[in-house]
C-alpha cells in the first residue's frame, strides 16, 4: 500500500451539533461525529469519545450545523437548466410547442447537454443534492459531466419513438443507450436507468423490449406516468385502457419501476403499485406550476409504496432546490388532506433521502448515515438568523432552512463542497457558459 | 444647512442590470439607475446618461443584479420568531393549546417581544422585506425595535377580550394601544393599525368601537377572517351569521380593512369586499401548513380586490421569507385553478409590493420605484448559478431566486443591508438572544 492510498483510506472525522441518520422517525443525535475512511462511513459516535478512539484523525468541526445523508433528486432533466425561465406562466401545450421544443430542436447538441448538465450539477451540489436521476438526450454527455464532477447519478437512457437530436427512433435510442451503459460500466458513482419518456410517446412494443432488457440487466425504469388528467383521458380514448394499466399489462410494474408524477391515481392503482413494489417520484412544485394535480402521497405511504421526491427540470420548475421541494411536499400534503399532520417534516426528508435511494436501487449504498454505507453526507448550517432558535433540527431544515445554508457536501467520501465552495467544478466558468447559451438562444443563433 | 444635512440629501446613485419598477405588467428597464436624495427617489434613468446628469454623485454599481421595490410582508407575528419550530406537524388545536399558549403565557414579556421582533426584523431585512405589518402583544416593544432598526412597519395594536400579558381585557388593550400610537406618532417609518385578533375572539361591541376609532384616526384594521372552515362553522352556529357578514353589519368593510387569510369565501362575499374596497392578505404557506384551505386569489383579482401577501408568524410557517412565500402564492393558484397562467410571477410580485403598500395605506409612499416615492428599494443578485441564465428577471426572482440573493436593502433612503451585512443591527447579538430564549424555553425556566 503506497503513501497515497494510505492517506486516502485514513479515518477522517466530521463533528457536528446534530447528526440526523434518517434511520428512525424523528431521531437525531446531539454532538456526535461521523467517521469516514475512503468512500465509506466507518463509525458514528459521541464527540467526547473521539480523541480516545481516533487520536490522530483530522477533524472537521461544524459548530451549529447538522449532518444528514445527501439529498436524492429522483427526477430531473439536468441540461434544461440552460432554458431556466425562458418561458413561464404558459399553458403546457403552448409552453412545449412554442417555447421549448423549437429551442431544443435548434440548440440541443453534445455541448449543450454537457454544459447544461454541469450547470445543474453545480446547482445541485451547492444545495445539498448528492445523487440525481436524470432524463434527457445525449446521456453520454451527461455521464461525462457526472464522472468529472464526482456527484452520484443514475442517468436515464432516454427513449422516444420520434426523431430527436439523440436518436432517429426508439430502437436507435435503446442501442445507443446500451453503448453508453457499456462505456461507463466501471464507474463507481454513475449508473444508468431506462427512461422511456411516457406511455403516450413510447409504443407498446418498445416498452415490452425495455421491460425485458431492464430485467436482464437489473436496471431501473424511469417513466412519466399519469402526470395530467388530460393525458390519461386521451390515452384511454386512443387505447381503451389507462396508461398505468398498460404498464401493468406489459409487466413493467415491479421494484424496478420509477413512476414519475402520478397525480392521477385511483385506489386499485395504488394497490397495484404496492403489490408490485413500484416507486413513485413526487414532483410537487412542477405539478403545481404546470397545474397538473397532486400526487396522493399519504395514500401511497399508507399503502407502503415507496415515495421519492424530484424537482423536475429547471425549464419548468425553475430550480433544482431539493430543500424547497421537500418543504413544498409537506405543505402540499397537509393542504390536500386538510390535515396538518400529513407528510411530516421527517416523512418528506425521508422521501428525499432513503426514498430516493430505494427508488434508484441504491438503498444499500446511500440514503442514510449508517455504518459501511457510502459517505454521501451533507452539512447544513443552522447557526443563522433564519434558522434560530433550534428546538428541532429536522423541523428547522424542512420548514426554515434555505439551500445556501448547505455548507459542505461529501459524495463517496470526497468533499465536493467545502465551506460553500465547489472543489471539483469551476463556478465562474459554469456561469460564463450559461451566459453564452443565453445570448445564443435569445438571438436564436445556431 | 450644515455639512451633515447636505451630504444626507446629496444625490446618490444605484445602478443595476435590471430595474423592475412594478408600475406596469411584466415591465423592466435594462441598465438603468435609480437616483435617491434624502429619503426619496428623485430620478430613474439609463446608465449612459448618468455621468452627464450627475457627474459628482457617488454610484453603487450592482452588476448582474436587479433593483425592485422592497417586499411588504403584510401579516406576521414578528416576536414569535423565538418560537420557530417549537412544535410542528400538529393539529391547530393541539398546537395552540399544548404547545404555543402555555409557552406564551409563561414567557411573553417586554424583553421577549423586543428581542423577538429584533430577530424577525433582522430576518426580514436580510430577505428583502422593507415593510411589515405586525400583530402581537406589547406593540410598544415592537415599535421600539422597528424605530431602532430603520425598517418600516405598521404595528398592530392587538385587541382580544381575554387577559393576556399585554392587557386585562379589550378596553385596556385599546387604551394601551392608543397610548403607544401617541408615543410614536412622529415616527417616519413606524405607523399603527388596529389589530382585533378575529371575530370569534373579539366581541361585537369591541369591534364597533374599533370601527369608530379607526375612522376617526384614519387607521387601518387588521383582522384574521375566515382562516378555516371550522372557525366559520362554529361562528355561524353561535351567532347565526358568517364572520365576514358580522364585520359588514358593523360597518368594518371599507378601504381601511385588511382581511387576513380568507380561505373561505363565497361569491357574494367577494363582491362585498370589492364594493367596499377591502384588502385581502393572502398567507399561502401558513394556510397550507395548518391545512386551512386556499384563498381564492384569482377571483379576488378578477373582482378588483386588492391582494397582498404575508408570511404569518414563524411559530407556524416557519420563516419570514417573502420570496419563498410569493413563489408559493403563484404555484398554489395555478394548482387551485388547474390553470398554469393563474397568478403569474408579475401578479405575485405585485401583491408582495404594491398590493401590500395599498393594504397598509402606504401606496403614496412605497410599493413601486417611482419619482418622489420613498427609497424603499432592494437589490437581488441574479449572477449566481441558481438564477442563470436570465431570460426574464421577474421569472428568475419569483421562481428561482432565494432570500440569500438579496444583497442590498434601502428603507427611506437609508441602506440597512450593505453587501449582505446588516448596518443597523448586531447579527451576532440577535442570534445570541435567540439561543438564550431557546435554553429558557426548553428548560421551561421562567
Amino acid at each position: 500500500m503506497n503513501q497515497n492510498t494510505q492517506s486516502t483510506n485514513a479515518a477522517q472525522i466530521i463533528a457536528a451539533d446534530w447528526v440526523i441518520p434518517m434511520t428512525k422517525t424523528d431521531h437525531w443525535l446531539n454532538n456526535h461525529a461521523v467517521v469516514i475512511s475512503g468512500h465509506q462511513i466507518i463509525d458514528i459516535l459521541p464527540q467526547d469519545q473521539l480523541i480516545e478512539k481516533y487520536p490522530d484523525a483530522p477533524v472537521t468541526r461544524l459548530d451549529g450545523q447538522a449532518l444528514m445523508p445527501g439529498l436524492v433528486n429522483s427526477h430531473c432533466h439536468a441540461a434544461m437548466n440552460l432554458l431556466r425561465g425562458l418561458s413561464d406562466d404558459l399553458p403546457l401545450k403552448e409552453w412545449l410547442e412554442n417555447a421549448i421544443w423549437p429551442v431544443e430542436a435548434q440548440f440541443v447538441d453534445d455541448e449543450f447537454v454537457y454544459q447544461g448538465t454541469q450547470h445543474a450539477i453545480a446547482e445541485m451540489i451547492r444545495s445539498g443534492t448528492t445523487c440525481f436521476q436524470d432524463m434527457y438526450f445525449m446521456p453520454n454527455q451527461a455521464a461525462k459531466a457526472v464522472q468529472e464532477s464526482g456527484i452520484r447519478a443514475s442517468i436515464g437512457l432516454v427513449v422516444v419513438e420520434f426523431e430527436t437530436s439523440w436518436s432517429a427512433n426508439a430502437q436507435e435510442a435503446i442501442d445507443k443507450g446500451l453503448d453508453v451503459f457499456d462505456q461507463f460500466k466501471h464507474s463507481t458513482t454513475c449508473s444508468f436507468n431506462f427512461a422511456p419518456h411516457a406511455p403516450y410517446t413510447v409504443a407498446k412494443e418498445t416498452l415490452e423490449k425495455i421491460g425485458m432488457l431492464s430485467n436482464e440487466l437489473n436496471m431501473t425504469v424511469q417513466i412519466h406516468v399519469h402526470e395530467t388528467a388530460g393525458e390519461v383521458e386521451s390515452f384511454v380514448e386512443e387505447n381503451g385502457i389507462r396508461p398505468l394499466a398498460r404498464l401493468k399489462e406489459i409487466g413493467l410494474l415491479s421494484p424496478l419501476l420509477n413512476a414519475v408524477h402520478m397525480t392521477q391515481l385511483n385506489e386499485g392503482e395504488i394497490e397495484w403499485l404496492a403489490e408490485a413494489g413500484c416507486h413513485v417520484i413526487h414532483c410537487p412544485q412542477s405539478n403545481m406550476k404546470l397545474a397538473s394535480g397532486i400526487c396522493p402521497t399519504m395514500q401511497l405511504l399508507d399503502a407502503n409504496v415507496n415515495l421519492a421526491i424530484g424537482t423536475d427540470g429547471a425549464a419548468s420548475n425553475n430550480d433544482l432546490d431539493m430543500i424547497d421541494e421537500l418543504r413544498s411536499a409537506s405543505l402540499l400534503a397537509k393542504l390536500d388532506y386538510l390535515n396538518p399532520t400529513a407528510l411530516t417534516a421527517y416523512q418528506s426528508l425521508h422521501a428525499a433521502t432513503m426514498g430516493g435511494a430505494k427508488a434508484l436501487g441504491l438503498q444499500d449504498q446511500i440514503g442514510s448515515i449508517e455504518l459501511s454505507k457510502a459517505a454521501d453526507i451533507i452539512a447544513i448550517d443552522l447557526n443563522q438568523i433564519e434558522t434560530q432558535p433550534v428546538y428541532n433540527p429536522i423541523s428547522q431544515i424542512v420548514y426554515a432552512a434555505a439551500r445556501n445554508q448547505v455548507s459542505n457536501v461529501w459524495v463517496n467520501g470526497k468533499r465536493l463542497l467545502k465551506d460553500k465552495a465547489l472543489t471539483t467544478m469551476n463556478e465562474a466558468l459554469v456561469i460564463q457558459n450559461a451566459k453564452h447559451w443565453q445570448t445564443k438562444i435569445i438571438n436564436r443563433e445556431a
